[in-house]
C-alpha cells in the first residue's frame, strides 16, 4: 500500500500545473457579498501583493490563524474593493495548508478583478473539488468523508442531508475501519504462521476466524443493501401516476407541487423554485416519474403494454392509479388489476386514488369504498386535485410507506454508487474466504482474499486510491469546494 | 434638522418588527459555501443558542472582534453543519452594531435551517438593504456611501465601479459636505446679523457670500450635469445599428456579442452570458438600442419618418450606418443624409460603416473612401462582420468617442437620479440668492434661500431625511446587503 506520502508525492506531480497556490470563488455570482477561496503554500506572498490592511501596521505573516483582517485590494493605485479577508494557517485550515478567505463585494466586476489579480500575482485558478482534494491529501479527511462534502452541498431534503453529514462526521468511516482493521488483525497473524512455515504454529484461531468474516461479511452486506434506500433518499423517492385521460393526474401533481412551492417561500429570506416533479414532504424528496402522456391525455393504463411506457412505470416505488368518482367501480378494479399484474417488485406499493370527489354525494363514495376491491399493503384514498381536499392524507400515507423502509433510521445508509461497489467485491472475497475455511485451502489462498477485501475497504477511505479514481471523484465537485 | 439621536428614534420605531437583531443569507445559493449574516444587539445571545465551538471552552462573548471560531450548528442533538462563524463586536463591524456571519456549506437546505433556526430564536429577517441601512443609521456611513454600496453590487464594468468604489469612499460626499460647510458658515453670519436687529452690522461681507454662491452654483451644476454621462456610464453608452435589410446589421452585432463572451470565459473561474445586446469594452459598457427591425430585414431608414423608430434611434450616442461594399456612393450618401438632418443632439456622432469588404476588390473601397461625404465628426470604416474584419477599429473608435466626453476623468461623476434632482434644487435656490443680492433683497429672504440649498444638500448626504426616502432607497437593494 502507497503511504500517505508516496500519494502526496503522485499528487504533486499531477497537480502541479501553475504553481501549488489556488484561488477560486467559493461562493456564487449574484449576491450581496462573495467568498473567493485562496490556499497553499504561497498564499501570504501572494495575497500581500494585493490586499493592503486598513491599519498598515498589521503585518499578515505575523498574525495567527482564525484572524480577520480589514483592508483594501489594489492593483497598482486602483482600488477594487474593500474586504475582510479570514486567515488560516496550515495545518488548521480546510485544506490544511495556509488558506485566505476574501469576503468581497458580489459585484461580478469585482469578483472577476479579484480571480484575475490572483492569478496575475501566481496562484493557479482551482479545479473542481480541488481544494477538497487537498484535505483529503493532507490527512484532513478520508475519500468517503470527502465525497460526502459534495453530497452536503447538493443536499435538497432532511434525510440526504442527514446522511451527508453523518458520513462527513465519519458514521460511514468508521465502520469501515473497524471491518478493516480487525481483518487486518487476523490476516497479520495468519501471515505470521505462513512465516514460520513448516511448524504448524496457528496463531490465529481459525473458528474465531470464520466466525469474524461471517460477522465482516454480514455488515459489508448490510451497507450494500442500504444503497437502494440511499439512493432514493438522495434521488427521490419515484413515484408514478397513472390514470385514463382527464381523470385529474395533472391537476393533482399541480395542486401538490404548489402547495409545496407555498412552503418553501414562507421560509425566511429564501425563494426558489422547487424543482419540478419534485416534492419535499417532511424531509424526503418524492420524484414523480413522467410516464409517457402523465401530462397528457392519453390512457396510459391501456397502452401499458408499451415496453417502456412500462419500464419507467416499473421504476416506482408508488404507483398512484388516479381515477373519478363518477367511475364504476367494476372498471376502476379492471385497470388497478392490469397495474398488480405488471408489478413484479414485493416492495411497490398501489395507491387508488378517487379524484373529484367535489362534486359527488357521500353515497358515491360510500359505494365506491365497499366495491373497489384491495389487495394487501393497497391503498384508497378519496381525494380532489382541484379543491385541495385529501392531500394531507395523502401525504401522510406516502411518508408512512416510505418511514417504514427505515429512512428515518439513525444507522448508516450508502448513498454512493463507488461505495456500492467496493461493499460487493468485498462480500465477494469475504464469501470466498468462508469457502476457503470451510474446504480447508491453504493459508496463502485465504489470506489472498483478505487482503483483496481490505484492499476494497481501503478504497471506500482513500487509504488506497489511484490518479484515475480522485479525478473521477473531484471532477464532480463544484469549483471553489 | 434632526439629530443623529433622532433619526435613530424614527428609525426604532419604524423598524422594530420582531425584534432588533436581523439575520439574511448575504451571498447567493448554489455555491459551494455561503454567509449567513446576523445584526443586532441580541446577536450574540442568539448565536449562543444554536452555534457550538468545537473547543467547547470558548465562550464567544468573551472574544475580541475579528476572530473567527470552528464549531457546529446544531438544533437540540442534531448537527444542521459544521461552520466557521466570524465575529464583530459593535461598533467595529459593517452596521456598527454586534455582528456575527456564519459561513456555511451552500446547500440549500442547510442555509434554509440555519435561518430558520435564527427565526426560531428571536432573530428577525433582514428587508432588503437592512444591513446597510443600519450602517447608515449608526454612522457608519452617509446616504450617498449607502446608495453606492448598491452600485457597487451592480457594477458590471470598470468605468461603473470606478464611480461606486470612488462614491463609497466619500469622494462626493466630500465635495457636498465642502459646499454645505461653506453655506452653512455664511448663512449662520447673516443670521447672526439677523439677532442684532437694527444695528446695521455686516459680519458677512455680501461680495465675498454672492462670489461663493457663484462658485457653489457652478459647483453643484457641475455636479448635476456629470449625471448624463454618470447614467450612461451605468447603463451603457447607447448605440442604434441602422441600414437598409441584408446589410448585415445583426451579424455585426452577434461578432461584437461572441468576441466579448470568449473573452469574458477566458477569464479564470467565471463563466457567465454576457448579458443580450450590451458589450463590454475596454471597461465601458455599450448598450445596442432595439430599434424597430433592428434583428429584422426591414429596412429602417426607410421608415424613420415613423415617430417611434426615430425617438429610440436619437437616445443612441452613436449611430453605425450599415450599408455594403457593393452600395454605389451615393445611396449610402443619401441614407447618411437622412440620419444626419435627424440628428439634433450635437453629440451624438455618426459612423458609417461599409460591409462586406472580404468579397470585393481594393479598387472598390478606394472609389467608395473617395465618394462617400463625411460631415465634421462622422466616421467612415470598412468591415466585413462575417469575417470579422475591422471589428478592432470600430471598438477603438468608439472607445475613443467615449474618452472623449471625460469617462476616464477622476473627477466625481454622480449616478443617481436622487442626486440629480437634489443638486437641480440646490443650484436653483442659489440662483435665488443671486437674484436676491443683485435686488438687495432683505437678509431673511436670503437666508431663506441658503437654508434651502443647505436643506438639499443635506437630503443627499442624508442629514436630512425621511423615512419615504430611506425606504425608497434601500428597497432596491437586495437582502443580505
Amino acid at each position: 500500500m502507497p503511504s500517505k506520502f508516496s500519494k502526496f508525492a503522485i499528487y504533486r506531480k499531477d497537480m502541479n500545473r501553475n504553481g501549488d497556490t489556488i484561488c477560486a470563488l467559493a461562493t456564487s455570482y449574484g449576491g450581496a457579498l462573495a467568498t473567493i477561496r485562496v490556499s497553499g503554500p504561497e498564499c501570504y506572498s501572494i495575497i500581500e501583493k494585493l490586499f493592503f490592511p486598513a491599519d498598515s501596521s498589521v503585518k499578515l505573516d505575523e498574525q495567527g490563524g482564525f484572524r480577520i483582517i480589514h483592508g483594501d485590494i489594489r492593483e497598482d493605485s486602483e482600488l477594487i474593493d474593500e474586504v475582510l479577508v479570514n486567515l488560516y494557517k496550515a495545518p488548521h485550515s480546510y485544506t490544511g495548508e495556509d488558506s485566505v478567505e476574501i469576503s468581497c463585494h458580489g459585484s461580478f466586476y469585482v469578483i472577476t478583478r479579484i480571480l484575475e489579480l490572483l492569478v496575475k500575482n501566481g496562484a493557479a485558478s482551482a479545479l473542481p473539488g480541488e481544494f477538497t482534494r487537498r484535505a483529503f491529501m493532507n490527512g484532513k479527511m478520508d475519500l468517503s468523508q470527502a465525497e460526502a462534502v459534495a453530497d452536503l452541498v447538493a443536499s435538497d431534503s432532511k434525510a440526504a442531508h442527514r446522511i451527508a453529514i453523518n458520513q462527513i462526521r465519519g458514521g460511514f468511516s468508521a465502520e469501515i475501519a473497524k471491518l478493516r482493521s480487525e481483518l487486518l488483525k487476523f490476516t497479520s497473524l495468519i501471515e505470521l504462521e505462513l512465516d514460520f512455515g513448516e511448524e504448524d504454529v496457528e496463531f490465529a484461531d481459525r473458528k474465531e476466524l470464520r466466525k469474524l468474516v461471517l460477522q465482516s461479511r454480514e455488515l459489508a452486506e448490510s451497507l450494500a443493501s442500504s444503497f437502494k434506500l440511499g439512493n432514493v433518499i438522495k434521488n427521490g423517492f419515484p413515484i408514478a401516476i397513472v390514470g385514463k385521460p382527464n381523470s385529474g393526474k395533472s391537476t393533482l401533481l399541480n395542486a401538490l407541487l404548489n402547495e409545496e412551492k407555498a412552503i418553501v417561500s414562507a421560509i425566511p429570506g429564501t425563494t426558489r423554485d422547487a424543482i419540478e416533479d419534485t416534492i419535499n414532504i417532511n424531509g424526503l424528496i418524492y420524484r414523480f416519474i413522467d410516464t409517457a402522456g402523465l401530462r397528457e391525455t392519453s390512457d396510459e393504463i391501456e397502452v401499458l403494454g408499451i415496453r417502456k411506457t412500462k419500464e419507467k412505470m416499473m421504476q416506482a416505488s408508488v404507483i398512484l392509479l388516479v381515477d373519478e368518482a363518477g367511475e364504476k367501480a367494476e372498471e376502476i378494479n379492471r385497470r388497478a388489476d392490469i397495474i398488480r399484474r405488471m408489478i413484479t417488485d414485493p416492495d411497490v406499493r398501489l395507491i387508488i386514488l378517487v379524484n373529484k370527489i367535489d362534486g359527488c354525494d357521500k353515497s358515491v363514495v360510500d359505494e365506491l369504498s365497499k366495491k373497489i376491491y384491495l389487495d394487501i399493503d393497497d391503498s384508497l384514498l378519496f381525494i380532489s386535485g382541484e379543491k385541495h381536499i385529501g392531500l394531507d392524507k395523502l401525504r401522510r400515507r406516502l411518508a408512512r410507506i416510505f418511514e417504514k423502509r427505515g429512512v428515518t433510521n439513525e444507522g448508516v445508509i450508502i448513498t454512493n454508487i463507488r461505495h456500492y461497489e467496493a461493499l460487493k467485491h468485498v462480500s465477494e472475497s469475504l464469501n470466498r474466504v468462508i469457502t476457503g475455511l470451510d474446504e480447508k485451502r491453504p493459508d496463502d489462498l485465504i489470506t489472498t482474499d483478505i487482503r483483496q477485501a481490505i484492499h476494497y475497504l481501503g478504497e471506500i477511505t482513500g487509504e488506497i486510491t489511484t490518479d484515475e479514481i480522485l479525478e473521477n471523484i473531484f471532477r464532480n465537485f463544484c469549483i471553489g469546494k
